[in-house]
């Protein structure tokens, strides 16, 4: 009776589907953590930063690592109890199979690097997991959600979007190839490598590592700058139409 | 009587309140005065127009800091009459803690400065407080009540817009950063230090300081820019239709 | 008899008021001198271009203007039969000080000069009169007409949008300049001079000439690259929605 | 008899008129092709990827020049039974003249020249001729027609918006050339050159290999850069509202 009430307010704390529309007090401490733990793996990749502290961010990524455990821990125990898996003949394998558990599976794992001390090899794909603690977020929020909705309703528009972007991205880069080509072979060297070029100027990034300088070069970039303009506001117009739609259904209830 | 007359006409002078929508002739002369105090403040810093003018623009500094004095003693003086206020117990003492008493008693602030004499250490402040003067012009104007309004009206999906974009721009600095470090550890040694690509990139601003020179790299930074497009078409479309709520309303009377 | 006759035809060439909705042949070949004026006058300024055919060029200059004054003649004839200037006591006089008329007379001066031969202290002044001769072309279109009506419907919208991007501007500008004076005294040396980097980040063309190197300019630059996102969409949106208006409006007639 | 149920199996999988708003396996092998032999053509411009494979890619050229030729031999024979030469006298003969039969002829030419041995002097077309392989691809989507049917329906609208930019460009680069002539002969050495900086600038691309030097310069640029955001906001409205009434158009069918 008693383990079964702390089980039900731990379910109430740990699970974002028991509370609709409200974030429980734990999950707000959860949010932090991941937050911290993604912050300090930022942090100490700057030298100026971690010279001298390694240790204090190796102590404190076990205790991150320690911290989202017993929220795992949590989380599979009470299980049973979330109505997505209640139905399921085993509730809490399902639990361990699902997207969620998966992801805060992983966010535990580069902890155990730093128990076992610094692999030099993994440390790359460690770093990266670190960061991609940000991914259990996506369970108390619906945007990726409401943006794969935006997406999915408008697929043949940006479809086309991009294919006519595609389409004048691989026609942009073999022209300039062949006018720049002659003049700077190390920058316009092939068409692979003058797509760099073409995708800096459609976006209008325009770093200014690689530019025309034959006037034929620079005929051709004005063009493409001025279709970019055109190509960037269609897939532009219609996502903001398709998620200012999302939103709007989202605001109003379905009996509305 | 004479003076409470006075008083009345000081009242219908300084105080915006007593003409809604439009502007009386002395706060012309005080916004005239806010303009070209700023304006005085940011040449002051060009080394060819201040040189050998110093004394010049002490003195003018000091007759903005008057004439901002007197503006503030006359606000003082009719603040009783002010509907806001006049119903509580103190209603100068009200006055002098509201937002723009405050605001006016600070642009009063550097012309002291200049009566004592530049205090190198201060200086910063000094020319910071002068420009914030600018903040006076906001008792004349809705302007930030009414971008607040739109903020506010669309708060959910600005919030969920700037996530993603904060989501892209740590992961994309995370991978950046793994596949630039070794070729380019001055530009690319951190993630902090990599964020700096990515918001110069994801603004499309693309000063030159830094992009990638590897393949992989490239690739990347290909994939951010065309991201890129979609994380700002998010928040500029909903911003614009909720800029253009606001106006609408407020073009169309309450009874309408 | 005959006279009155020619006048008639010439005016129904000559005026485009004559045929509202369509162009004359006349004007047509107006309409081609007047591309073609502008168009030698730019490749005049291209060394590899004119070197050599200074002459040549000279001669196209006279018969530019020996056209333009032709036509200037034909219009001050048949003033008198504008609907515009018929009621006035001296509708020719009226038609010389027409916007429209004084434009055909500058367009005629640069004539002038290349048959008094090249005084180079004129040079400039020229060039520009020559390349000014498009202003001719605003007499056949509504296009600005339709701008300014656009611009004038949303007045309010658009002031308070630039407010607030000049508001973001000095105060940013300010920030930027207290933070890289030191590091970059020469590019950050004044207010007036950070300015040129704030308009080059603000409105996302960065050139690359410069651009902060201290951690305090990134952040700041970083805060300001984002905010200007916010600040260029507000205009954006509040000019294409009013231009859309005009459109719609011109394209249905007022019975409608 | 079985020639004809040959024939016309074959029309049903070569002709997308044969199954409206569908692609046949056959389409989905030859769009397959287009986009592979592209790709080929796309790599072997890479030298760190071609040197040593010559002879590879020759080869796949020729089997993709005789997998187009199969599939144009096909199309020819089955030609009589589309409903769109069908009424022609001489369908086939009407169908060697129709811009899809010829784009298909040219895709064959390339392999021509692979078989040949590479003639250097042509090796620069017969490189385009293969990237142009993509437009083989037209046949099977609408998506030319519908940005074609929106570009249409605004024709006037757009027509406004590029003259306004021109305008603007032609005399930015007047001025400009005028105010940067004399500090920087080579950049800003002619109007012509100066449209280099005008385009890279308006497009707010900026390399940074031409910027303004000089006080005048700068605030010129200032100037328009910030008309420039008026001015690619007006095209990029227009075409986005256009875009998106043709896709709804679309979606609802004719009887709706």
């Amino acid at each position: 009776m008693g383990v079964q009430a702390l089980k039900k307010a731990v379910f109430g704390q740990v699970d974002p589907s028991a509370r609709p529309g409200s974030i429980s007090f734990t999950n707000k401490i959860v949010i932090g953590l991941i937050l911290a733990a993604v912050f300090s793996a930022i942090l100490e990749t700057e030298p100026t930063i971690a010279a001298g502290n390694e240790e204090a961010f190796r102590q404190l990524e076990i205790a991150f690592g320690l911290l989202f455990l017993v929220e795992y821990l949590a989380r599979l125990w009470v299980a049973d109890m979330n109505p997505a898996y209640a139905g399921s003949r085993w509730p809490r394998l399902k639990f361990l199979f699902s997207l969620s558990a998966i992801i805060d599976l992983l966010s535990i794992l580069p902890a155990l690097f730093a128990i076992a001390g610094g692999a030099t090899l993994a440390l790359r794909f460690v770093r990266f997991f670190r960061i991609l603690r940000l991914a259990k977020l996506g369970r108390f929020s619906n945007a990726w959600r409401d943006v794969g909705d935006a997406i999915r309703s408008r697929k043949e528009e940006l479809f086309l979007a991009f294919s006519m972007a595609g389409f004048v991205l691989i026609v942009a880069s073999t022209l300039m190839y062949l006018a720049e080509n002659d003049a700077q072979p190390d920058k316009f060297g092939s068409i692979p490598r003058t797509m760099w070029w073409a995708i800096v100027t459609m976006t209008t990034v325009g770093y200014g590592d690689v530019y025309p300088i034959t006037p034929v070069g620079k005929f051709l970039s004005a063009m493409v700058s001025v279709a970019a303009i055109g190509l960037i506001a269609l897939p532009t117009g219609i996502l903001a139409a398709a998620m200012s739609d999302v939103m709007q259904r989202r605001r109003r209830p379905k009996g509305d």
